[in-house]
């Protein structure tokens, strides 16, 4: 078992905080968001999802107005992203920061400059999978010396403990979410993908840890936490190949941790074979084989890199690749149905700000025989459509046409314009709504 | 060079085609877009492209209101598509296909009905990198016996040969776009993705040709024109092994072509060893080695896999998923600054067709008493806001945000409203609106 404590390592990891095990595990190190939640209203999402008509009482080639829309799931979500966002930047409005302050009571010493200035090599990591590092500065406005470190902010994200190992119960048979085969690859190849970046430019991450990686979207997970301990341990430097070997042992440890459901310091050189053997009945023998090489020193003593790692997984980096190309393609569809919205909404705010200002009723421009008349009528055109009866008719389809031929300034806009000399242009130079706004 | 010319297929690659050398080099298999461009007047993009207050007189925290809404580029590209397949499939509109008709005069015999079945197979192949295959049929209408293949429709894709090798001169110095080792790698990348769907699922894509593979959106390719010689050659059916070697010979062979701006046809078993040469001084050596992996037969006698090829590649594939990352990030964001445009201009147009109905003036419902009365009050709070002078201001800020609380039914709605009981909701069970729309 000599060989299995070398590839586990079992010195304390988060040096900067009272009780790493607790913080492991609770996540701690993010603040909960929740505080902030309380301080506005809510936004009521429930009030408009539309329900809309049955799609049984349809037939195949008919639509609902909420078919030629974004799907209701992805708009709410990303409301409440920003929403979370706007709340937390309303909040530091004056700085450029989002601050996130964290009392541990550790101590550390900062002796040297030179340290700081290790933030400058993470600043290179552009990468999709690790949360970008902008700068580490000092301050003394929390009546202490501090260090601060600036990350990128992504609203409403959960760290990997916090949706694995979640403390409070959530319902009455405490079910955790599965994690599945592909979730398990998913995770890996993202964090090979992050070790990949940061290898490559003489790093090591030191942090790979169930609290320190936060899920932003579903399955989609970054490396957050990242040149913190270069900084604080800068006097006690370690060889970088031991730490790039090092990161390698974290993964596959926190791998068999989601995999086998257990906290990754209850995975000691005694039970690890056990967890492995029972795994080899749950997922593949490819994703055994992966973790066991990451977890064991190489048998033949040869040092184990990342891009040998690569190699050995990369027909799932290839699977994962054409997930992503997939969930592209629906992201482009998806803003394709939103396309012209943002364009519609400004028109019809250009035509409500002219249209019946009663203080302008005096004056002639404004007046039933001005030119801005022929706006008032184009208004009665788009929205007060009635039909053979008389009866009002809402046909979003002709509202959305009319409006976008108007503005783009073709011939034939409207019947009852025909006698207008010029055409009714929302944009170009001529016409009277280019004129009411010089 | 025996050796070599087992490597590369001499044997006509499509037999359909009259003269199968023209329509590699010109793309014809795929009908060129420009009749349907006719038929109706083309949009005018540049009418609404809005240019704005130029940045420089702006305070960095200062916004333009395009600031907020999607790029015009990433728009105007949308529009095209969307432009592109609306005339399409408004003229195929009793149909669900898009059909094009290929007029190559060839001779086929479908002598087997179990030959268009094996379109089943191909329905299979889910692969972002590959045209999805729907069905085959055989059928009269064009007054002869053909035969049908459905496929995904792309609008404005071009093939790689009409992008790479255009057979009109598009500038004086007839420059043609350059192929960068990035974009080499993003092609291997991506046809490797196709051929690893298609190999597990037993198929050979046997059509790997700049002239069936379609560019759809910038370095996005997509295999396309599968199942075709699967059905044609039913006959005379080659053994699986021999046609999947044949595919890697055809992605080295096609990618040389690219590199070298040769047309593949041109690349004999002669001339070969210069063109790899010189390659060799504008690509880097992995590539150049993985193109000579292809290409050449295996030294050791041994099958060449899709998944040894990729095991050799892993890095790039790692490379081209982490900027598949970046990419999904950035069409995330774009989505979210239009994600409220859709229920904003949706709300506007609630609001457009029930106020100033001059048609129910007498009616007591509607009049200034009435209670729609509030909406047109709350109409001139929206858009009809006034500075300290009484001068006309256009805020689109206070638009949208007050559009938004009204329809999320949030307290302090609008000051003067405050005389009214209940919430202004543009949505809930009660209030003016739901009550017009009943």
């Amino acid at each position: 078992m000599a060989n299995l404590n070398q590839g586990l390592p079992q010195t304390p990891f988060n040096p900067y905080a009272e009780d790493p095990t607790a913080l492991a595990s609770t996540g701690a190190f993010f603040q909960q968001q929740n505080p902030f939640a309380a301080h506005t209203q809510p936004l009521q999402y429930h009030l408009y999802a539309p329900l809309g008509q049955h799609r049984e009482g349809l037939l195949p080639y008919q639509r609902q107005t909420n078919d030629f829309f974004l799907p209701e799931k992805i708009r709410e979500d990303a409301q409440r992203k920003l929403e979370a966002a706007h709340q937390v930047m309303n909040r530091f409005v004056h700085s450029r920061y989002v601050a996130q302050y964290m009392l541990t009571g550790s101590d550390f010493r900062l002796s040297n400059e030179q340290a700081i200035r290790l933030v400058k090599e993470w600043k290179k990591v552009h990468n999709g999978s690790v949360v970008s590092v902008h700068s580490a500065f000092t301050t003394r406005k929390f009546q202490d010396s501090s260090i601060i470190f600036v990350y990128d902010y992504h609203p409403l994200s959960k760290t990997l403990a916090q949706h694995h190992f979640p403390q409070q119960q959530t319902n009455r048979y405490n079910t955790r979410p599965t994690v599945t085969e592909d979730v398990m690859w998913s995770y890996i190849t993202q964090l090979a993908n992050a070790l990949q970046a940061i290898h490559k430019l003489n790093l090591a991450a030191r942090c790979i840890d169930a609290s320190k990686i936060i899920l932003t979207e579903k399955n989609r997970i970054r490396l957050s936490a990242c040149s913190i301990l270069d900084v604080l341990h800068y006097e006690v430097r370690r060889p970088l190949g031991e730490l790039q070997q090092e990161d390698l042992t974290q993964v596959g440890r926190l791998m068999i941790s989601l995999a086998s459901n257990t906290p990754a310091n209850s995975i000691t050189a005694n039970n690890v074979n056990i967890i492995m053997q029972q795994m080899g009945n749950m997922f593949s023998e490819p994703l055994v084989n992966s973790l066991m090489w990451l977890v064991y020193p190489s048998q033949n003593g040869e040092t184990k890199t990342i891009e040998t790692f690569l190699s050995k997984i990369s027909s799932q980096i290839m699977a994962n690749l054409d997930m992503m190309l997939h969930q592209n393609d629906a992201l482009t569809s998806n803003l394709y149905s939103e396309i012209e919205n943002g364009r519609l909404f400004r028109l019809l705010c250009r035509l409500g700000t002219i249209n019946e200002r009663q203080e302008f009723d005096g004056d002639r421009q404004w007046s039933e025989n001005g030119e801005r008349y022929m706006l008032k009528l184009f208004r009665d055109y788009v929205f007060h459509q009635v039909d053979a009866n008389g009866q009002p008719v809402v046909d979003l389809g002709h509202i959305a046409w009319t409006i976008m031929r108007a503005d783009s300034a073709m011939a034939n806009v409207s019947p009852c314009l025909a006698r207008v000399a010029w055409p009714l242009s929302l944009q170009t130079d001529v016409g009277p709504v280019p004129r009411t706004f010089r």
